[in-house]
């Protein structure tokens, strides 16, 4: 028949947050047991019904469809073992070259760790063989640099991360690289080869030479990425000015105008108020601005497709110059803690209207987990209201509490928020109609059972480990609520807990049993 | 021979954080590599030869202690596997009833949290047969109880920790049931039935009917954990009043004199000022008292082996008061944050001479690990300069930074620091001369290697499979300084990098492998 092996059907249990229309609005988890098929032509969600819950409701659902058994690819999430589908989790601000320092922030802060750790590492991407950085090829990468984003890919992968934006380095071949290797692991991304021209702000080491070889350069990775995936349907180019400090005003404009020459424009990612003393650098080095979005204001960075790493500081103007633009924020509180940046007015910055997703910021964040990162947003948002700052951006009003950023919306961040981030909020994060498969099955265990009675009426530790018992650290004790369950999986959640991930509908990692 | 199979004989790397005379100074990792041995007898360290680095000097040094190889036990550490030795960790709070409620903290702060979650679960544990809990036998515990027991002590043993202080319930059976399920997993412990008798706050349903049966119900489960550990070999028991509020003066008063009646003086846990509405109830119930110190300190309740957790919001008199009774401080990060308690002062409560150790607060905390714990102690550290209180603490000084917990200091406190705070700085906590046995194995896992050509040069996925590679979550490049990957492991650790864990010389946790 016409339709034979063309849909994926997804049959078991589906947790994911509803999309949101606005901003401030509260998200909240939703269940739902059934069925979802997928198209293989387009990695599309075609439907889905929620009424299928037994053997004889599906085999009436394949007939209604015409589908045979053999005709479909059916694949099932494990009740016994508290499996769930959830959309994939999207990382909007990691630097895929840092991989290797996960964990050596040292002991200073952001300006000194970047000339400590970060600078050098990101050289070491470039080639040797070609110091002047005239090639294209991405074979003309080290093994070393080719191992590390090999890694962080299959890694980030392994963590559940089906779309991510990073920042590369400022080498072509490097950054093609890294292109390649999305491609050939089957990730979603956004590549940015790194752009930085300021002698007086960048080692002489590690710098573009003029704002315009950087400019070329960048070109140069647009064309490979086009390239590699004409239609975009993975991998897209992103135009990567690293903060402004680093940049010329020549190179900001000049990356502006390059966002804006394509149609539609690409997509723009930076940093923004990161760190107190690299905004009074900005001020400094640009007296000409009113505040730092200001800097990429002028200079035409602000559009709907750009993405604002940090935001810790941001002024209430700065924020409403942000929603208006539309710009969106990517919040990496695990970064802005390691690296004492501050506290970021996450719920502060949604109720003013600005979108907002989660971000590793691998390596100032010390994890490639997403779900580590939504944890860490919830326990930042637990303690913004002793910061002195967000009390005076409040008007010294004291909390009500309604800062905190619960489980539900965490993971909407995670989620529905970072597809937004990406200016994607149409295709992934959930699992609406028409929406792509990005996906991971979680699998949560059995709850912890004692059958065999010891002197003390307990199962011993040998008896427990013959029973699948629970994976990871999650502890199910057989009461919880399915929305509790959820809670647990996010408060103590890891790797072992991503069964299968999936990206445009193709499985892209699977777990080791 | 006389001396033959007393002794084991721990060979290869090992990692400690030397002990130091004052809590305000700066501990720094110290790697050793030889061999260190420890006697059957009385599982303490009697020696250690770091000069012993290969198999002809270990050959030498074995004859010259008279020791055939079938004499002795050895134990190697994996050097290829990037195993070390390390003290095992003192997890300083946490309360044992709670654990399956992990994760589970709901949306409202300390005082809410504790009636909607905390006293509903403790109450559980209660002997239905025997409402008046007359009884001692440990056996008229429910099997889900006895569950939730066996399994947060292989749980915390799994994740390296090998002393644990925990909060039990006012059952008397329960309590008992919790000591002697330590005393079979072979976890050091401290065991608290839990004293709370005031009717005003605490629930109809989870109370002492009254102070003195509530001190007689004490006293029954410290004759218990005498006679099963009469030489306090592994066990302690501990005088638990809950915190101020659920405790009446005569509760608190003949605590105070129970704890001083026995020679040495018995072990004292509670809480302090972990929550500001928490704050202001004490003052109003307490109104005779100067502060919430004041009230511990007037019961006699604040003696040298007193453990107070929390402490977020103590002002300087207080510290000052509790360092000069000697008292000690067990900080709990990760539940302070999740339940929207504070930043806890740390290095300032250290630099006015007290003793701090860690707490994983379970349930209020969400991890029963304390390697999570140390890495939420150093992220809060690294942000408590932006809190207003404690801005205000340092006279509004612009912050050195020097608040800030590194690595070395966060596992400081995490061994030596939580030894100190269980008034054990004398025998664990670190691997001197004379130290009982209480260790992990960290496995580290091999370097990430691509060893396998593909089309660009990165070995593939299964190509990584085949070879050892990295344990969870620790990516080794093979360019790391020792003390480099120690700050992974701390970042990035978690129970799959704890192979092996020893508590007074027995093996009592084992990876599968």
């Amino acid at each position: 028949m016409a339709d034979a092996m063309r849909y994926t059907v997804y049959r078991g249990t589906f947790v994911q947050l509803p999309r949101l229309n606005s901003s401030s609005a509260k998200p909240e988890l939703v269940r739902t047991q059934g069925v979802l098929w997928v198209s293989s032509e387009d990695a599309r969600i075609r439907g889905y019904d929620w009424q299928i819950n037994d053997d004889a409701s599906f085999q009436s659902f394949l007939s209604s469809q015409g589908w045979n058994d053999a005709d479909v690819t059916v694949v099932e999430s494990n009740d016994e073992q508290n499996e769930f589908f959830f959309p994939g989790f999207v990382d909007t601000h990691i630097h895929a070259p840092q991989y290797p320092n996960l964990g050596l922030f040292g002991s200073k802060g952001l300006l000194s760790w970047l000339n400590e750790y970060t600078f050098p590492m990101e050289a070491s991407f470039g080639s040797k063989s070609d110091p002047h950085n005239k090639d294209n090829d991405p074979k003309h990468t080290s093994p070393e640099s080719l191992r590390a984003y090999d890694e962080v890919v299959a890694k980030t992968l392994a963590h559940g991360t089906t779309c991510a934006s990073y920042f590369a380095t400022i080498h072509v071949p490097a950054t093609n690289a890294l292109a390649a290797l999305c491609h050939k692991h089957g990730q979603r991304a956004f590549i940015g080869r790194v752009c930085m021209d300021n002698p007086d702000q960048c080692p002489s080491y590690y710098i573009d030479q003029t704002a315009d070889e950087g400019l070329n350069a960048t070109i140069r990775t647009i064309d490979y990425i086009k390239k590699l995936d004409p239609n975009g349907t993975l991998l897209n180019p992103i135009v990567t000015p690293r903060f402004a400090p680093s940049c010329s005003n020549h190179s900001l404009d000049g990356l502006g105008k390059l966002a804006a020459s394509h149609d539609p424009p690409l997509w723009i990612q930076t940093h923004i108020s990161e760190n107190l003393d690299e905004i009074d650098l900005v001020q400094q080095l640009f007296p000409e601005s009113s505040s730092y979005a200001d800097v990429y204001d002028k200079a035409g960075l602000l559009t709907k497709r750009t993405i604002l790493a940090h935001g810790v500081h941001l002024t209430k103007d700065e924020i409403t110059l942000i929603r208006e633009r539309g710009s969106k924020v990517a919040h990496c509180p695990s970064s802005n803690s390691a690296l004492c940046s501050g506290l970021a007015p996450v719920r502060f910055m949604l109720d003013q209207g600005v979108t907002v997703g989660l971000g590793t910021d691998v390596a100032g964040g010390y994890s490639p987990s997403i779900l580590e990162v939504a944890r860490q947003a919830s326990l930042v948002s637990r303690v913004v209201q002793y910061s002195a700052e967000y009390q005076a951006l409040m008007g010294n009003k004291t909390s009500d509490g309604s800062e905190k950023l619960l489980v539900d919306e965490a993971l909407y961040l995670a989620t529905r928020g970072g597809a937004a981030v990406v200016d994607m909020a149409d295709d992934i994060g959930g699992f609406d109609r028409g929406m792509i498969w990005d996906a991971q099955l979680i699998r949560l265990g059995t709850s912890v059972k004692g059958t065999t009675t010891s002197p003390l009426g307990v199962a011993s530790l040998t008896d427990r480990a013959v029973q699948s018992g629970p994976v990871g650290n999650i502890d199910l004790f057989g009461n919880e609520t399915w929305q509790e369950q959820i809670q647990k999986w996010m408060w103590s959640g890891d790797d072992r807990n991503v069964k299968n991930v999936w990206v445009q509908g193709r499985l892209v990692h699977s777990k080791d049993e």
